[in-house]
């Protein structure tokens, strides 16, 4: 298998000051696939879900040649439930409910034909359960990108400490790096979270673009400037997925190509957040993600050959 | 004359999460002038100071071949003071004490030798007397840059929509863009701010960069991620200072060579904020600027050739 993505598909309630939705398909899963999905079609998710879950949904995900073999049905059992409100700057929120349901027993079963992915998308989750899915891979990824969270940091940072030392890469936003590395300094930030165990580190500014970290290296890429934003939920998965579709699908690790697969998931997000929930997501064109890089060439690219007097 | 500045000189009491200065000297001309002189020496300054202004800094500002002639000195006078202290973050800071001093009476003279500039830059400055210096130019010069701030559209909206009018570039930061065109999405303020007057608009957004509108046309320069700002006063005259001296040394205000000289802004205010004050900028090398040149492309620069399968 070429990618394996780990995380969560739920219930998202949410409400942005555009609108409200009571229950839509959400999840860090069920965006990192979507996303990774216009990119390679050898891709499989490992998550739960209760009887409540839509077949409407799965049939898309299928669609898009998503392995759903490694998702958990449990009958009788609700999925997992979150439900949010967006303040105007639409950079902060408010967790309003959680539920866990299914997530309560989750057990990550990594269907035999998973256990060997090349490349490893571990969405945001339990960090006991993110260990959980490398102790059961039979092989050494090419490379394994984590994705967490601020909550995690609160009540389970020693198990996150013990998942940062086994993955090459972590994605976190801004206000994540500065409370796990206690610097306010993004630079500094990232030396000392380099320093926990990955080898690289994005950091995503939400609006302000993302950040990508190796050694001494920095990328920057800004994110476009939309007229609106209509819902950010799932924009970080989506950029994640982005990310991973196109590095395992290129199948080149290096910094260059890391710097492109920033590129493509900061676009990939460009377009989920213009609609509420993952609906922008499903039907993509290979023409508006192509339109959309152009204009990420074009908002940035500059020459300068200026010499002194 | 090639560019003629307009602004405050002045005395600044900082306080920043890295230290105190009790009083050093700032302003808007001040940082414009300074940072500008790197590119050109065919440059003048119209402001106004106190007797207790220091004959070093003068001597300083001339051995930048900035022509002082505009400078009027009152005797008996004393020159405006500002003191401020910054956030944690440094991207917000409260005012605690603003003294007008010689402003409070400041009557713009402009001298003979001034009056015919190619390139103007008014520095954050009561709009009122911004417009005065329009007034008094015998020509129309190539292009008129305006900084501003966001207690102007608290006191004097009016008249500062009366100079909206009269420039062709406006330079404000993320909040005030916000302010000035009560819409939240950038991408939406820039429009309608567009229609206010100026052809051109540059968005300074701190940490996060800066963005250039023209029509439709977007460029975005992030902002070099430094190990530490120490003081970020000035920046932004800075940045205005760097954009438009290196505008008017290469004489081509192209939206090509637009996006240059916000690099070029962006370079220079980097440099600012690295020391207190003015510090950092009264000996830079040609070479550390075309060192931090070329952080900046690398920074940004990515190339894609990417064909879906």
């Amino acid at each position: 298998m070429k990618l394996l993505s780990v995380g969560t598909v739920a219930f998202d309630a949410l409400e942005t000051p555009f609108g409200k939705r009571d229950r839509i398909v959400g999840g860090s899963c069920t965006y990192i696939s979507l996303s990774a999905s216009y990119f390679l079609n050898d891709l499989g998710l490992v998550s739960v879900v209760g009887d409540d879950f839509p077949q409407e949904t799965i049939n898309l995900l299928e669609n898009k040649s998503i392995n759903l073999e490694g998702l958990q049905i449990k009958q009788g059992e609700k999925t997992f439930f979150w439900s949010g409100k967006y303040h105007n700057d639409m950079n902060t929120r408010d967790t309003l409910d959680t539920q866990l349901n299914v997530l309560e027993n989750f057990d990550p079963i990594i269907p035999e034909s998973f256990k060997n992915p090349e490349y490893v998308m571990l969405g945001n989750l339990v960090p006991a359960l993110q260990l959980k899915v490398l102790d059961r891979l039979e092989n050494t990824p090419k490379l394994v990108v984590l994705d967490t969270m601020n909550l995690w940091m609160d009540v389970a940072l020693e198990d996150l400490k013990k998942v940062l030392k086994r993955v090459d890469l972590l994605t976190i936003n801004d206000e994540e790096a500065r409370q796990l590395s206690g610097e306010y300094s993004l630079r500094k930030a990232a030396r000392i979270i380099l320093d926990m165990g990955p080898k690289y580190l994005i950091i995503k500014k939400g609006e302000h673009g993302a950040l990508l970290f190796h050694g001494e290296n920095i990328f920057y890429v800004p994110a476009l400037p939309l007229e609106e934003v209509f819902d950010p939920t799932g924009a970080g998965d989506t950029f994640a997925g982005g990310f991973i579709g196109y590095l395992s699908a290129t199948d080149d690790i290096s910094f260059e190509n890391m710097k492109r697969a920033v590129v493509m998931g900061s676009a990939m997000a460009s377009f989920c957040v213009e609609k509420f929930g993952p609906e922008r997501m499903e039907n993509l064109t290979q023409e508006e993600i192509n339109d959309r890089i152009a204009q990420f060439k074009k908002l940035t690219d500059f020459t300068m050959n200026y010499e002194f007097a």
